[in-house]
């Protein structure tokens, strides 16, 4: 069975990772059955092979920092994690690949917002045990016909007074392009689609919509990119099933992204197209800093590591005030797409 | 008397600004004893003063964009502005002096967080009449030993069920240096205090300290720059003498900044000081997106002008990962001085 297999692996698992995982070797190796250390596994592996293969792309090398959450600060909690970042390197000009897994007590109130169809938790005088893990990563490369992507899976486990636990997955995968490539479109989003559809045929066409609806810039009426996937509160068929989909997300990726780096990290571009991305990253740091969930709870979570959180930065960015594009140009064209997200299959 | 005076001016006053008022002309002297009128009138001028200023000092021109909140959202209510922008000019990179004129109805939910005091009012049905007018300015230098000014002058007037008028002013005028330069703080704050202690000895001890608070990037424990003043619900002791201060605030704009453009303008500096200005440049943006409550309250509001609210944006700005002045540096000694707010005069 896979979790047997999963366990037994572990050491030998741990050695290919970016850092030591951030829980002891010894106590993954003791709990390999259950879902937070599988989990734990999937992302530390994940950030691995994403990484490698960036590293390849590029022809440069991840830093890794591994942080812990600061003692004397306990009340909050324990846990840490592993940032990678490669720098104005060859290809990319911020590559972060971060990891996270950090455990605590909510009140019953943060538990209820943490989850976003708002389930009421009974806690022990009224606080509930937690664990939170993901990874997460942006990656902005410096040619601006090879698209930024993001993507985030994570994990939450809430212990209740009855000593029941709730637990659900989250996530999702998008990009955001300068200008609107056709065939990148397609293969991005196909690639997600096959892997939603090998688990649930509605997945694809929901998860869709979701992220679009997710990365919207409301004041500017806009989305961030051409989406992608992107859900929450993932807690059905069975947390088997539910991790098996995971699973395949995370796999995906390296097949999503990698190949459009290849494809597109020597094309020609002129001082005006790296200008148009540079207002589009602008527009990146707006969605961030002003709608992200994740980026607000970070901000406003005391003991939490900040330059970890701002990592989805860009490197740099631009704001020209009342810039609108010609009609009829590239510019243009990605602006309609971004202000009326397309079916992409 | 003053009042009487300003009325007889207004087409001849009209005649300097940098776009005709949003109020016609013919209104303002039918209505040239009301406080919106003066306050019309006041930030015109200021904003026409100001321009002006800056165009002599970097020999450039602004463009001035007259914009009017648009027909068919009637509902929002009625009023405009003039944004004035030079971009990417000899001196400044960014700078943008904006003036807006602004009627409608709030609910009294929306009336009661609009003063910070959080002061219940009645309204006719629950709604409440309001008029909201300011001046708004950022000016980013591109030379990195010139400091960013910036500076916002607002009233408020909304009426209760029973006839009443409630109103209030606003403002402040604060300085965002990337390096400390102790002549520099010291001319910035001493001409502030000179203008507060006319009206009230309180004024500056008090309003250095809520700019201190208010300009604070929480998730970065730093401020935003070496502050200056910061005040809000201020409604004593009379209108007349409140009206009074904040035309002794508008009218050091001048000379709290120009002095410092003279000065630097022409200071050689390294790649090294620019890329410090860059990182400084983030913060900027950080603290404008996350924090600032006209930012929020202007993007949150339907039929608000986008490029109006975010012309505070630098047109360039940076992050990187993990940067940390190294001990000793200019760039040390300027992080102590936003990490611990100090007396400047």
């Amino acid at each position: 069975p896979v979790a047997k297999r999963e366990d037994d692996d572990i050491p030998k698992r741990c050695k290919g990772f970016m850092a030591p995982p951030v829980t002891e070797v010894r106590v993954l190796r003791e709990t390999g059955g259950d879902m937070c250390t599988r989990m734990e596994m999937l992302i530390m592996e994940t950030q691995a092979e994403f990484c490698r293969a960036l590293e390849k792309v590029d022809g440069g090398k991840f830093k890794a920092d591994r942080w812990q959450r600061e003692e004397g600060e306990s009340t909050w909690g324990g846990g840490g994690g592993i940032s990678c970042v490669m720098q104005d390197s060859n290809v990319f000009e911020k590559a972060g690949v971060n990891v996270s897994v950090v455990h605590g007590h909510l009140t019953e109130e943060a538990a209820k917002q943490m989850k976003s169809r708002g389930k009421v938790m009974k806690g022990k005088d009224g606080k509930l045990p937690f664990t939170a893990m993901g990874i997460s990563s942006v990656i902005h490369p410096k040619n601006p016909h090879v698209p930024t992507v993001h993507f985030n899976y994570r994990y939450f486990e809430i212990e209740e007074d009855d000593g029941s636990k709730q637990w659900w997955f989250g996530g999702g995968t998008d990009l955001t392009p300068t200008y609107v490539n056709e065939e990148d479109g397609f293969l991005f989003h196909n690639t997600l689609k096959e892997a939603c559809d090998k688990h649930d045929p509605q997945y694809y066409p929901d998860f869709k919509k979701w992220c679009d609806r997710y990365f919207y810039i409301r004041h500017r009426g806009e989305t961030r990119g051409i989406g992608g996937i992107f859900f929450d509160d993932l807690d059905s068929p069975s947390q088997e099933e539910a991790f098996s989909f995971i699973k395949s997300c995370t796999s995906t990726v390296v097949p999503c992204y990698i190949p459009l780096v290849y494809k597109h990290r020597n094309d020609a571009f002129t001082a005006e197209e790296k200008c148009w991305q540079q207002l589009r990253r602008g527009r990146y740091v707006e969605f961030n800093l002003v709608y992200d969930r994740g980026v607000k709870f970070g901000l406003a979570t005391p003991g939490s590591r900040i330059e970890s959180i701002l990592m989805s930065l860009p490197l740099t960015a631009k704001w020209e005030y009342n810039h609108e594009p010609a009609k009829g140009t590239k510019e243009a064209k990605a602006m309609e797409v971004f202000r009326t997200p397309r079916e992409w299959l």
